[in-house]
């Protein structure tokens, strides 16, 4: 059976970038890898979508959400985050880990945080020196309004806006500098459509200032330590060499497509995925802002999200996701990030009608598709 | 753009062969190539199903079909082709070349060769020590009933059944032994699913007795040389080395699946797209017979066949084939060959729903992949 991979991460990765990373292995101080890493520094910040390094450093996104902790603040600093999801929990968890004195802004799963929450939380404890926050919730499918959030934020000169964009990245507008985001953190195996094994950091000035006074314990994660080596066109330790080879190709072709055309394809695509479901009476689980990068959706009443998801898998070889904690067996997930396009939203489609219809739902087979066609012909 | 390719022929090859065939090349003597030769040779007599050796020649197709005339045949002899297409066409001019002596049978294309007329020219030349025919006629799409012309050829004892099956072999039932099939001729590139540059050729007993009498001029093509190479598990010339550790790779693969899985896999897919498009009003092209291997397909009225496969391509990514000769404009074909599934099906019944859309066609999006859904349904 041929496989398919729609899961919200690792994602597929086209035979573009197979190929580059097969290529023989380039030591991390060759010249020729030197040049490769040059390259690749400026086609990030066109990505980041700031005049800021991007930092590049060889683990998965959580090392780049741990650094952005660690580099930043000091044990007993007080910090801000949004739990509307597993992974807003995680910031949570990662500032305990340091020391970090909390304040939890607790959003419903498949809601997104409101900025006057984040306003009023400041304004009631200005001493808090970062909010942390995701651009798109994975395990929710919802994108927050980090814009809003960071125009709250920019008020404070002591607190840093600090953004989970692993899932965003890429997919949909998240402007750096023009939105004035201090740190942002993203990683390989998302929107990048890489194998997993890098994040990428991005520091504002404000940033690189507040990094100054943080006394967390950190070591491999030092932002200033990498900074320092990308300066010279390398990195602080050994270069994820055949990654960051992959990673130029990526790059290299999302420069060709324009931004503004991926962004116009991925919310397209979303889009029609998201009518596609609905057409069939599924509903999309976010209850706001649905995020283009993951499309959460509800099992029909009477029907087991984890048994849709594992039907997909074993009957049709496609690995999408289930729920998560609570929402375990009432939703499943769809990628919209990595190699995809246009057919790849039609097989989701197809495909999830005929589990359901194996299923002994009372569908007719096409519907779906039918809407997402619609909505995908090209022009 | 992604793409997507389902002509026939080339073919998708899988990842895995890829992925074997890039593997550092060995050397064509070198014990382990010598392993993998021996490994072929026995997977290729499974797939043939036939006790005789398959010869293995680095060239494509036609090289095996020239093969199996200058082996055969010596100049002035007689031979009678089936001349239904493109390919059967191609059996003529090969045996012009050679100085043999044609009787044909010409076909209407989009129909198959009647067993009663090839048993009524032998009756009346019992002197023709050939008769050559395609099992899948790629450029109609018919497969001709082999089977039954093999039990009116077998009644003469100088008469050889040699028939293409270069994209049948693999797709649909072709027994050789069981049905006495004398030479059979494959390639890499269709069922195969390998990048071009092989073709297989099985020989009977019957075959070779022939081939002893043979006179034709040969020098690359000369099968018995092959013979007593393959003997030692080699190959006459240089080894087409990658390609035949692809082809190890892919022999492996459909072993697992088994032979009747393959065949039915095939065959349900090829009746979805043509119930798919049956269920939009598009007609299948064969009167008769149509093969399982690809899919000729009639535009509709109004419509250009050529403008429907220039869409698939440009607006969509699709490779498939349009018509040849005086089929061009007025079908376009569907490949069933190649590393293609489930939803391979379902993104050539969308996309070619989308590319009538935007000519304008009236169909209702959606309403052929709901037919062909309904017959994909994983039991």
């Amino acid at each position: 059976m041929k496989k398919y991979l729609l899961a919200p991460g690792p994602t597929q990765v086209s035979p573009e970038v197979l190929l580059a990373m097969a290529q023989p292995l380039l030591h991390h101080r060759a010249p020729e890898f030197v040049e490769v890493l040059k390259r690749v520094k400026e086609d990030l910040k066109w990505l980041f979508q700031t005049q800021n390094d991007v930092l590049i450093i060889a683990s998965t996104g959580t090392g780049g959400m741990e650094g952005a902790v660690s580099n930043f603040l000091s044990p007993g600093d007080k910090a801000l985050f949004v739990n509307g999801g597993k992974f807003g929990e995680r910031w949570g968890k990662i500032c305990k880990n340091y020391g970090v004195l909390t304040e939890e802004i607790k959003v419903e799963w498949g809601y997104v945080v409101k900025p006057e929450d984040v306003a009023q939380a400041l304004k009631k404890d200005p001493s808090i020196k970062a909010v942390f926050t995701q651009a798109s919730e994975t395990s929710t499918g919802v994108a927050h309004p980090i814009r809003e959030v960071t125009e709250v934020v920019r008020g404070y000169d002591d607190c840093l806006m600090i953004v989970d964009a692993i899932s965003a990245l890429g997919v949909f507008e998240v402007n750096t500098d023009a939105w004035g985001l201090d740190v942002v953190v993203s990683g390989a195996q998302k929107a990048l459509a890489l194998p997993p094994g890098l994040a990428f950091v991005s520091v504002s000035e404000k940033g690189w200032r507040q990094a100054e006074k943080a006394k967390s314990a950190k070591f491999y994660f030092d932002f200033k330590k990498e900074r320092e080596a990308l300066a010279k066109n390398q990195t602080a330790y050994t270069s994820a060499v055949s990654l960051i080879v992959g990673l130029e190709q990526s790059l290299k072709m999302m420069k060709e497509e324009g931004l503004e055309n991926i962004f116009a394809r991925r919310s397209r695509m979303a889009t029609a995925l998201r009518e596609a479901m609905a057409g069939i009476g599924l509903a999309s689980f976010p209850k706001e802002s649905p995020s283009v990068s993951v499309t959460a959706i509800s099992a029909p009443d009477g029907y087991d999200g984890q048994e849709i998801y594992k039907n997909l898998r074993l009957k049709y070889g496609i690995t999408a996701a289930g729920g998560q904690d609570h929402l375990k067996g009432k939703v499943f997930r769809i990628s919209n990030m990595g190699d995809l396009d246009t057919f790849d939203t039609i097989i989701a489609v197809a495909a999830i009608e005929m589990v359901l219809k194996g299923m002994g739902h009372p569908l007719k087979l096409g519907t779906g598709v039918g809407i997402a066609q619609e909505i995908l012909l090209a022009k």
